[in-house]
């Protein structure tokens, strides 16, 4: 940590802050500059909670060098984590397409598109059983039913299934039904959620927040990890900028910084990430050229009838074709998939 | 509702668009143009959902006229309303002051600075007893401990408390002690966390997202209103934008908007809209000023000491100061405040 | 500055950049910690090319202490800056209020909101002769012509006048009409200009551009000083954001902070900053009570038949009104006005 | 265009905005609703000047449904338009690296690395003779010295050259040299720029400002196409954004939007779009996945020793592993390249 002092700060206040220091512990190695000085703070094994120096007199400013992330850290655990659902690896050399629709609508809906999805070589089901809508008008789901439903599509076509937990009540529920739990972007700082995401046993999904900064998201991760659950799966679906051309602005940079700082496997949502079914294909493609470990997508073969999120679902032919050009990709690319 | 067709579409797709509006039940307005054909939809009661009509082949755009929003509507009530916390009256004249520190950390330091508070005009008192922290290695609250002391903080100095609740399992205990209960930023989008606060009986005050439009705040806000509870009041307290002189962004321009698209009240958070103690005066002014119906502050006797938000949470002496200010303003302003 | 080295830098990597910093003429204070090591750098006046250092083996990251900006420094100049324009002075007691259209139409328009504003008690009338355009094909002036007419009014009335120069070729002239020449949001990273206007000798209106941080202002505005113009006028127009209830977000806080890291004063536009009309006067309130030293506003008398920007345009009944208001404001904020 | 009344807004009201749009020569469909009226309008060629409308009494809201852009859009060129710079074709089936320093430095400098990208493969030598930067203290370029070091390079070495022009005094010069002339960011919407460089015979490389939306980028071209030059190939480089783990955030949906809408070539800069050079050859395999034409990629040898983005430029081993890697995925996307 570096602590900036004001350029009018006198000798007496940085040798409070010295001094401070020293009290917590820390060692202290004041710098001084032609304009100002600088103290350096050494003897850290975490990040210091900084608001207390922040406060004496004197102190410009705070620096943190140290992360506040461990568990989630490249420095802490080296090699890149493989999480093991089942016989199917993420993280690993293989790139995981998961699809499904928004929502679980009803069984049939379901079974049809699982059915193609499986047949185009996905490995895991998506699909919303609990569905958090901007109005409370809208259709809110099929809650323990789609779950059901979900999991007789898991036994008849051989498939995996990651479906969204929307709060402490259910997420019990999800865990018991799902191969992977999915925690959505708005509640990526849920923490009592996240919590109970970390003490139940499946692997979890947790997709980025439309706000939330690379280092917020590892930090979320990071929540799930420390009680116990090591199994994260992150998520880049987007975040809120002023361009309008997308629903969301797909940050595919936050892939090879993912990769960097933490060993957790990262995989991109373009349906959320672009809101539009024509850019889905495109992004996908930049997905595994950038180096993500996979996708997840939204499919419905009647989007003209889906009850949430059709502008930006593509057709079963669209994601067998989309499939077909990972496959091409991930030949070039030093991977596999399909 | 409008639709606009791509310039190639043929008079079938027209049509099929058509025939499918007249189906939900809506009348069909096609204005063919110069370029392109646009087709107007009337009927609707509400906000229609335009995803099925968007994966209709020959459709490249849906504009909507109808909000969404309908509780919280001006139109739909078009006096202000004036939430009513015992004594303590929120979007009438008098412009009320909440203050207290981030987090209840003892009984001491919390009834310090109550009778601090209390003592300079504010109305209500603020203190987290649970808290949503970044890190899961940072301080969580007292839980009820800190309730309790609240509560006695409350009947020692008369001051309505309003206090943060985070998740569906404490909230009904929340509810019980507060005057007001918090719905904080990171849980504006928290669905089943708004649900209860719509079914208990306090008033609640709702922060906007950090990346929330102000729409979505309003949408948040009808989640509350739709399960019974009309007792909201919403809060600007900061966007995230790229500029970095401030923690965040605060967006004063959402209280003109909010008085003239909604009923509800809205008040202004400077701490936290800009964690710089410094800018917590000038833009409290700033916030009277543009016409909000109140403040929430941070305030600590020892922010050198806080355990968390210190650099944002002012002296006692401050708050002096900013209540003394407020209360010339209003004076100027047509309204009352200490 | 520090510079961070990576966990995993051997010894000799850390000596390397020691040894680089010494031939830089600086000194370098390693300072090992329990996970890395840090190395503070001192003897700089100003700030370093820290590109050069980057770039070395083991080298995470490079933190700047010392600040790249001198001339607009409060640092350097600890008084306020008042911008004196003829009479009227910019940055001290009085706060400035300058009105007029959007752009200048033809002469009739241009004298009757000359008159408007000049009765209503502004200083300053605002008016564009040359208007950069999102499109080609939108009126973009009436150049010279437009000059002339606003120097007629300014004889007329007694007005100081403030308009936009958008290019190198024809700032000269501009500058030979105007009092105040305006560098606008789209040119303020346009550095030929920002010369060009330093070397001329009128004051100048520097906003800031839509993705501008505050710092990239003041540098802006360093180099208008450098060429040896320090009559500078920053003002906040808003900046770019997802938030779409206002055309831009007018970020207060922009104010205070100018406030404290420089001499310069700064003005507020609420015209551009909100985008619409009925949010100009409480954002003007906002923008006297945060502390800004003036305003700029839009004036049309038939907003509906301005040929640019009449949304936002306020009528002569309202800027009088604002005028009153503000003038109401500055008695308590120890301030005059009008 | 589309205009929606408010609720309340009486009957006189929309006649007298159905008369004023008769008067514009156009047609007006009114269309009463259960809570308002809207009124579509026909007959418009090109996007009407709506704040005329904007401002008659009753009107809520303006809709424009015809796009404001014309000779950049698909609509008006169905077919992709090919740029060609001599022998080197932009926009077709070959996919062009460009390559070369941030700044012309030195001749040594430019002719080493003009070499070096040329055997690796790159058809195009960027670098920069005048530079903008954000300090006025630090290396603003070798101005025309700089132009004639690329054209020996050139000549030497069989490439084209890119090269910024950063006013219109000095555009004409640099066109002379140039076989493309390059807009920077800071310039796209520097109007009599893009008017000049539309008045010059050389093809123009335009970049997307930090804070344009697409449809702003494509106006920026209008200019430039409107003046006669339609040798204009975009350039996707980043937007400004809350998120900090790179300098800007590369916006890579930009790319699939363009093809759409437009017929001109876009190419992608993960140099300044990423700002680390670890993060150069991920996102540009990214880019050429998503359909872009090409890169254009800031390399240095000794990037030490750069005077200005040192931390950007990647070596020219990286530079041939770049090539060879877009080469391989060229194979698989239906394209060539090196």
């Amino acid at each position: 940590m570096l602590i900036v002092m004001e350029t009018s700060a006198p000798k007496k206040a940085i040798d409070n802050v010295c001094k401070l220091i020293e009290e917590m512990g820390l060692s202290a190695h004041p710098m001084p500059g032609a304009q100002r000085t600088a103290i350096g703070v050494t003897g850290n094994k975490s990040q210091i909670d900084s608001d207390r120096i922040m406060t004496q007199a004197g102190v410009r400013e705070i620096i943190h060098v140290t992360k506040p992330y461990k568990l989630v850290s490249r420095e802490f655990y080296p090699e890149p984590s493989v999480i093991e659902v089942g016989d199917v690896k993420i993280g690993g050399p293989e790139f995981i397409i998961m699809g499904g629709p928004c929502a679980v609508e009803n069984r049939e809906q379901t079974l049809i598109i699982a059915e193609a999805v499986s047949k185009a070589g996905a490995k895991v089901l998506r699909g919303g059983a609990y569905k958090p809508r901007t109005s409370p008008y809208s259709f809110q789901g099929l809650k323990e039913d789609g779950l059901k439903i979900l999991a007789e599509a898991r036994d008849k076509f051989g498939l995996k299934i990651v479906t969204e937990a929307i709060d402490t009540e259910t997420i019990d529920l999800v865990s018991d039904y799902a191969d992977i739990v999915q925690i959505g972007a708005r509640n990526m700082q849920n923490y009592s959620l996240l919590k109970k995401a970390g003490r139940q046993k499946k692997a979890v999904l947790l997709k980025r927040g439309f706000a939330a900064t690379v280092e917020e998201l590892l930090m979320a991760a990071e929540y799930i990890m420390a009680e116990g659950n090591s199994k994260v799966i992150l998520c880049e679906r987007g975040v809120r900028t002023f361009a309008d051309h997308t629903r969301n602005t797909l940050d595919l940079s936050a892939v090879p910084f993912v990769k960097r700082t933490s060993h957790l496997p990262i995989i991109v949502d373009p349906s959320h990430g672009t809101g539009r079914k024509e850019k889905v294909i495109p992004l996908s493609r930049a997905a595994i050229a950038v180096g993500a470990d996979g996708l997840i997508i939204e499919v419905h073969h009647d989007p003209a009838n889906a009850l949430s999120d059709g502008p930006q679902s593509i057709s079963p032919e669209m994601f067998e074709q989309l499939v077909h050009e990972m496959s091409t990709l991930a030949g070039v690319l030093g991977r596999t998939c399909g």
